[in-house]
């Protein structure tokens, strides 16, 4: 089962590539970051972010990608200015026929670590020792899309065991 | 000059494609509503609005987009989930080379009445009597479109006759 977990932002969104095996294993196919320059206007950025997104369907052909939930920030703008983002990311998948599900950082990194409130870096060791690689290959900002993308396939794994609910795309 | 102003929400999107001519006068080439039922999941209204963007383009031709700025409404999750919405408008003009100018709406009444309080009715009026329409002619929720279609071209013409500056795309 192959998974794209997103972790959006305007200027740099984290992406990562994964398989679940049934067993619960994973494989870590590519992880990144799609970067915008600072002095890149909003349409451009959105532009290469769906153009980004739609390029990493076109290569793994995820049948799911998990999204980072909207958090409501205190700054309105701020919030305002991700969820364009968020739009352009799900745009892209939803052209591309894939279906979104949305998960919050907390429930994700507890899906990984089993602490909601691991640090980017117990993330990241563990996303490696599943995925059998060296964690100096995971870069700092795709460790969010990893968990995410984990976080989806454990809980498929789970509801097909009947233990939880089969979660609903966005 | 071809301009679509496009008046957007996440289930009822207003938009006016006009041809606004050197002395001032408009056509109107069409307008009208993209509808998504209250039924469908966010991810299949953004996919609608964006294949309805790009479908405008492609019959008309715009070489600009005027859209209403983001207002920071009092209700995050309000403002959020119509940014969401503007996302995918603003990456579907981007990815077709539409350039997207932003007003308030404010701004886009004033120019089509001189008030920037005008209710809808007045707005109407004044754009079907400029584009030789009838008001029947002008579905309700494409009157606010219209009006930031005509605001930019207001606006070039001005700018073309050095009285205002020439404005920025997002």
């Amino acid at each position: 089962m192959i998974i794209i977990g997103i972790d959006t932002a305007i200027r740099k969104t984290g992406y990562g590539v994964i398989d679940m095996r049934t067993g619960g294993s994973i494989q870590i196919l590519d992880c990144g970051l799609i970067r915008n320059a600072p002095s890149l206007p909003h349409s451009e950025c959105l532009r290469r972010l769906a153009g980004g997104i739609r390029e990493l369907v076109s290569s793994f052909k995820p049948e799911a990608a998990a999204i980072e939930s909207a958090f409501v920030s205190r700054n309105v703008k701020t919030a305002m200015i991700l969820s364009l983002a968020r739009g352009a990311v799900i745009t892209a998948l939803a052209e591309c026929s894939v279906p979104a599900f949305e998960y919050s950082p907390k429930s994700a990194k507890r899906a990984a670590t089993g602490l909601g409130e691991a640090d980017k870096s117990q993330v990241a060791a563990i996303m490696a020792n599943l995925g059998g690689l060296d964690i100096s290959q995971i870069p700092d900002d795709a460790t969010d899309a990893l968990a995410l993308a984990y976080c989806h396939g454990n809980l498929i794994l789970r509801a097909g065991n009947g233990i939880v609910k089969q979660p609903q795309p966005i």
